[in-house]
């Protein structure tokens, strides 16, 4: 089963990405020529997930370099820099930007001066793009064998093919799942304040036929309570060393939720969203977004004037309500900081 | 602190409602002139609440006489019959609307031939309207000693002078406590799929210049993660012998997740609210409402066509995860059978 959302890729100097904010209403794409484009795109939500942000970024950045090629070495540098930069500042939470940034400063240290930089920057943006794909294969030949056929999944926000180059991570497991021919029903947190649930993973289920049932956030503890969830399958933003993991706001209350009912609580990354330079979750940045995304919904307003709003786009699970962090190299288990130490440093080719 | 929120009342032969479909962003009030209308209303959510469901009720029954006192005593007792049952159908888990429509039977049976039974029903909803507020007002003085000097309360949904006839349930514990000297901050759920919260309780505060904070439902967690909740404080629909308490969709997460962070969770409702008939909340009928309403918002669509959709108005937090019930009567601490039976033959007038 080959999924055909096609989220982000590269095309003849372009990046183009499915508008993830007209979705589920609308299905277009919007081509981004200048480097400056994908940014806003990044800024914007037009693309969001944490692997998709990554792949943004790096073909953004390779298209960045268009007209920079001829710059003396220094001055090509410079800019080089200045638009990883920018790229680095364009969200602060997902870890998956900043591996992105670093992989393109990269290629571009490691590309002779004989050859074409923006060629060999291309190449690689492209290359991170497949890779995103393989690896959410792997991911999900990995996770699939923690759910049992007839498995009732709760996932929150999108961790499918909408949030990935494709396929998905948590929705990568779910699929493949589904292909080792298993039952799977999901259950959607709809998640305000941006219904990343109801716009996006909801349309990417209903258009694959994969059987789903689209709840407010505040119902998951009730369904669980009735006995009507298996595991809580989750993405994740950024993985501390300790395993402490940022996801979208409202994972951390699954987790606890999902605890008090004896449900597993996973979460699926690849290895680049991994922060090992970071001890525990605590030093994390969360990201607080604008107001008037809690206010209103869609452009209508439904909070009165003057109004106080706290608005958190992240929150930070613990590890110790974590089961297992499920990654492109295996299954981590407590003890998370060993376990991670060993994925990190695996050998694991994406592509194998 | 009075508040001039007038949620309903009776007004010259009609049933006048606050439009709570239009808040916060339109202030109109809804005349009645037919029972009709009012049972509409309590279907359609122009009126919602617990208590002011049971007002509004009293109240329609009272304008459903109107044009029937001159009928035959039979003739009359079925045609009352028949408008009270009505009135029990309109919405099937707030108790206090089965109550009210007993209350207001009894005033029937109990008016002798002599009497106007028209005037006679329109005193007793008026009165049940007046004893709302002042119950409300004593279960404010009960409750607003738990809760200390600067505290940040969590609630969910609306219980507040526009769930009641006035100065509200959970929301009169708040009131209740500044009027004693405290300084209080709420964090208001935005609660949906309706939006009571974001919409009414969020209204009622900004109103009044009680210090507030607007979250989506999914930040309660990470808010009691962070040390800023003192105390979840909620209304409720019914209550069980035993204390089981059905209350708003997203209620049961929040007492799970209070539990967990050591957070005292409180009900506060009158003891119309009680079903003594029932030994637990597993009996309490649930709501089952439209899919509409947590398929888009205000009228957008924000999920995809064909998704389907699980939307229950209410959950029930069983017992144990309830630190106390406050009522006019005095609050109740576990055991909670025995308390609710005390308060229950207790004679603590609502007016005293």
């Amino acid at each position: 089963m080959e999924t055909e959302i096609r989220t982000l890729f590269w095309d003849r100097d372009a990046v183009v990405l499915i508008d993830q904010r007209a979705l589920p209403l609308e299905e277009r794409h919007v081509r981004c020529t200048g480097y400056q484009e994908v940014i806003a795109a990044i800024r914007d939500l037009t693309v969001r997930g944490a692997p998709a942000i990554g792949v943004a970024a790096a073909m953004g950045i390779a298209l960045g370099v268009r007209g920079l090629a001829d710059l003396p070495s220094k001055a090509l540098r410079e800019a080089f820099d200045g638009i990883c930069g920018e790229f680095s500042a364009a969200r602060p939470t997902a870890r998956n930007l900043f591996w992105a940034v670093e992989r393109m400063r990269r290629c571009f240290d490691q590309t002779p001066p004989s050859e074409d930089i923006r060629k060999a920057l291309i190449a690689e943006a492209i290359r991170i793009g497949e890779e995103d794909i393989a690896i959410n294969r792997r991911i999900g030949q990995h996770g699939q064998a923690l759910l049992p056929d007839g498995a009732r999944i709760l996932t929150h926000c999108n961790a499918g093919a909408l949030a990935t180059a494709g396929y998905g991570t948590a929705l990568g497991v779910v699929r493949a799942a589904r292909e080792a021919g298993k039952k799977i029903h999901v259950y959607v947190d709809e998640t305000r304040p941006v219904l990343q649930g109801a716009r996006l993973t909801a349309w990417e289920l209903v258009r694959e036929g994969i059987p789903c049932t689209l709840i407010t956030d505040n119902m998951a503890g009730s369904l669980m309570q009735q006995g009507k969830v298996d595991a809580v399958l989750v993405g994740a933003d950024r993985i501390a060393a300790n395993g402490d993991t940022a996801n979208k706001i409202g994972t951390y209350a699954l987790a606890v939720l999902a605890r008090a009912h004896g449900i597993p609580f996973y979460t699926a990354a690849p290895r680049s969203t991994i922060d090992a330079a970071l001890p525990d979750g605590g030093a994390i940045p969360i990201e607080e977004r604008n107001s008037a995304e809690v206010t209103g919904i869609g452009g209508v307003r439904t909070a009165p004037e003057g109004i106080a709003v706290w608005n958190p786009a992240f929150d930070v699970t613990p590890h110790p309500w974590i089961a297992a962090i499920i990654t492109e190299a295996g299954v981590i288990r407590p003890p998370f900081r060993e376990g991670i130490e060993q994925v990190l440093s695996s050998s694991s080719p994406a592509s194998a």
